[in-house]
């Protein structure tokens, strides 16, 4: 088992992902990570949508920048992550919580699939609309990134 | 060595500090964590401010809402967390990068603390000209946390 700071030596956009399938076990694991994040008043307001079928991972891969598509093609495992700000009420300031805890509860992922030698990339910038048609998120929603998660592929 | 996963699992707010202060070993993998967690087009633009003197540390503090200044004032290391948005140029969007790669790289301090046996507090929601202030940010930043680092203390 890798220490924190292996897995964070290790980190890095691979240049491409095997396709070998996710296991239930890390895909567990891996959530289980983010749904244990810290989030402002506890309120854990992170959605995450695994893309199942083809018309799915079609829509987010749509929704990157043309430079992230291949790598992200090439996972094995998509997920858009969502927030729901409204779930943060009575904050003194307009902080935009969403944008700091669904970031926070990324890290988790980032860093646990890391743990399990596995290789998960974010994108942040992205087409938020085209995010949201794919997953059918309604008002009250925020498209936060796209992640690819899977094995790096050797070099 | 915890892995990540008692890391996680151990995560929360103490109750308290222990006033032992934190080495200079810790103290630099803490912030090593920090450095190198991947940021948007990787300018890294977090600032990190160790409050060195009372005035500082009061600073810091009365930027805190209420109920979270006995927590802090008992940490023996407090830190603020800024960012320079600028730094990120020519999103295709108006993300609020420095709201995400802050937040990121505060998570990598909190589980690299977590991983050393230390805690640390993060609260967001503060007095941001208050923090600016105390540690003489100028135009072009924004305070995004402030951080308390430490051995909590046994229930």
């Amino acid at each position: 088992m890798r220490t924190l700071t292996e897995i964070i030596d290790a980190l890095g956009r691979p240049s491409r992902f095997d396709p070998a399938p996710v296991d239930d076990e890390a895909r567990r694991a891996i959530f289980n990570a983010a749904r244990v994040a810290p989030s402002a008043d506890n309120v854990q307001m992170w959605r995450f949508v695994i893309a199942r079928d083809p018309a799915c991972r079609a829509g987010l891969l749509a929704a990157l920048p043309r430079p992230s598509r291949p790598l992200f093609e090439s996972a094995p495992l998509l997920v858009a992550a969502l927030g729901e700000p409204w779930f943060v009420k009575g904050s003194r300031r307009e902080q935009p919580f969403f944008m700091i805890d669904v970031p926070i509860a990324i890290s988790h992922i980032v860093l646990q699939a890391g743990e399990l030698g596995l290789a998960c990339a974010v994108e942040y910038d992205l087409d938020e609309t085209a995010v949201k048609q794919t997953v059918g998120a309604g008002e009250g929603f925020r498209a936060v990134a796209v992640l690819a998660i899977g094995t790096p592929r050797a070099a």
